[in-house]
């Protein structure tokens, strides 16, 4: 499996941290995408290393797509290519989870129409108006989406997630 | 399946952060155990309850254990219970894992000689002379003793504690 991540400077450390590793404990390859290449700075102290550019990435190339959270997708959310590989892996049916305020960019892809969903409760009302059916709960799961609320759901997230590629 | 961590404060964020949402996904519950009961701050930013002071914990309640790193193992390799909760519950066969500076306390515990392991690098010689054959990989599996070097090796770390309990 081949896994995209997009993420940027001060996202949540631990919502990268933990699908990050957690990929690799699989044994599936991460691919990580900011606007440049390069060393992502998370809020705390963490860093990753994007070794992607979301301009040079394809969706055809991965089987799944990671959104962390944190100040990262407001960021991101402004980028086109960002949006059209968030809003192409996810028209090709693989799986997509969002955690926190990661499901901002679902909803600039404008994927969360009629979907049950989840986010960080400050954004609630934005998933509402972009036509999500907005549920509070640890982890929501409809089709290929999976969305979580905050760091606490980190291991509901990922156990729906990983699930989706049985 | 429950599993005891023991950290105190000023551990490694990630080498906390990851096995005890990691344990969750699995479905299994985890008791933090510090020196007293209390919220244990790490190095940088995150924090943890530990809901049970080291001293209250009976090995036999357990079926695993987890020993982060950072420098919360020198000060817990001091305290007779935390000693004594890893030298029992390795001697009872049950799984055991170890990270970074977490091998500490197996020293204090003298649970490593003869045993293959790993740590972080500034502490090998330590290890050495603690009678482990040290080996510098991600992860050493001899036994019911899984040991990893640093946050980096995390994934198989995990993957093969994880793997020991099937």
């Amino acid at each position: 499996m081949k896994i995209l991540m997009i993420t940027e400077d001060r996202n949540d450390d631990s919502e990268v941290l933990y699908p990050f590793y957690r990929m690799q404990e699989q044994g599936w390859d991460v691919d990580v995408a900011a606007l440049t290449k390069k060393t992502v700075a998370s809020k705390y102290h963490f860093t990753v290393e994007a070794n992607k550019s979301v301009a040079e990435c394809n969706a055809a190339d991965y089987d799944g797509l990671i959104l962390p959270g944190g100040s990262a997708p407001e960021k991101l959310r402004l980028n086109a290519d960002a949006v059209r590989l968030t809003k192409e892996i996810f028209a090709a049916g693989k799986p997509v989870c969002a955690i926190c305020h990661g499901p901002q960019m679902l909803i600039s892809a404008d994927v969360v129409r009629g979907k049950k969903a989840t986010c960080y409760p400050g954004i609630a009302d934005d998933l509402k108006n972009a036509g999500a059916l907005y549920e509070d709960a640890p982890v929501v799961v409809d089709g290929n989406l999976v969305t979580s609320r905050r760091p606490q759901d980190l291991p509901y997230w990922m156990r729906e997630f990983v699930k989706l590629f049985k």
